[in-house]
């Protein structure tokens, strides 16, 4: 059995940010040697999240206004009394959970036409990390 | 280490419809040979969800409901200025998450007693693959 | 390969409560001697969940006030007709996803710094079964 492990660390421009990673996970792994197994990616933060979906700026767009109406930032969280600000962004994270786990078949990411993997980053401006860990033979 | 990988294409007659598919995974389990090990089963469409849940009509008719109330069909989606109609199936895959991962132990799906897996189509009328991907030993 | 189960029982004395079990999954990985691979977290009931976040009491209360917003309790689910009453935390479950799976390096949980893993009950008062399953070298 092979493993692989990579951290990518993000420091986004605005709170939120939606980054499409298909790429650097493709990279990691044909670096893996893997022909046959699994990656997982997974965020190693509480206010961030990882979805496989279209890469189409309208629907991001959309899924961002939904999952501000469906878990909005409010002053009145209890979380708030800690001196954070970040309550909506722990309930967001948890709405669209941390992390998948993507099928590699034949050396290659065994996704659909249209699966592109995205980091969501929910509190940005500061580094946050993700790990990526390949698995298999 | 075994992998054994197999796709199923379901082409529903409805536009949303729920499908039991945990005797599929059972027999693709058995034909892999792990013993140990987990099975991924995930979407390979954006507009589609696997969950595990109880077969039970009612319920599956309220989830219905229910996903249809946070994520409903909308006309003014920016995602419909592409000519698309199927906006909500991107936020109902979101909600519900387009995988799970199942364990395996002494060659049999080690679920509880009420586990059934659930394809659930959320743009039918169309094929649409899921990747079912068995690791372990 | 090396692959070891573990199963945990809760019994809530609340119908809803939410226990941190990120040292019994740290127990399991360091019993199994994994030093490279994953371990999945699974509840075994299709009224529970399992979660990665924050380990602050005020964002726990947040989570649930948030959850019974989004999936309230109601008489009139459908599935109540069975004579269950918990079609609500069918819908829980759902939302926040039954189970998340970890990766293990150099023989360690491989989380961020408030990672923490936690067991959601919805649906308490009796025994529910949780399913820890690690696989690696």
């Amino acid at each position: 059995m092979k493993a692989h492990t990579e951290y990518i660390t993000f420091n986004t421009r605005r709170k939120r940010e939606y980054i499409n990673i298909t790429g650097r996970i493709a990279g990691e792994v044909a670096k893996s040697g893997v022909r046959e197994g699994m990656v997982l990616v997974s965020a190693m933060h509480i206010t961030a999240g990882v979805w496989v979906n279209d890469a189409e700026d309208g629907l991001i767009e959309d899924i961002d206004e939904w999952l501000e109406h469906l878990a909005p930032y409010r002053d009145d969280y209890r979380h708030h009394r800690t001196g954070e600000t970040n309550g909506d962004a722990h309930l967001k994270s948890l709405l669209v959970h941390h992390q998948v786990i993507l099928p590699i078949t034949a050396g290659e990411l065994d996704l659909g036409p249209w699966q592109q993997v995205y980091y969501a980053e929910f509190d940005g401006r500061r580094p946050k990390r993700l790990v990526i860990k390949v698995m298999g033979e």
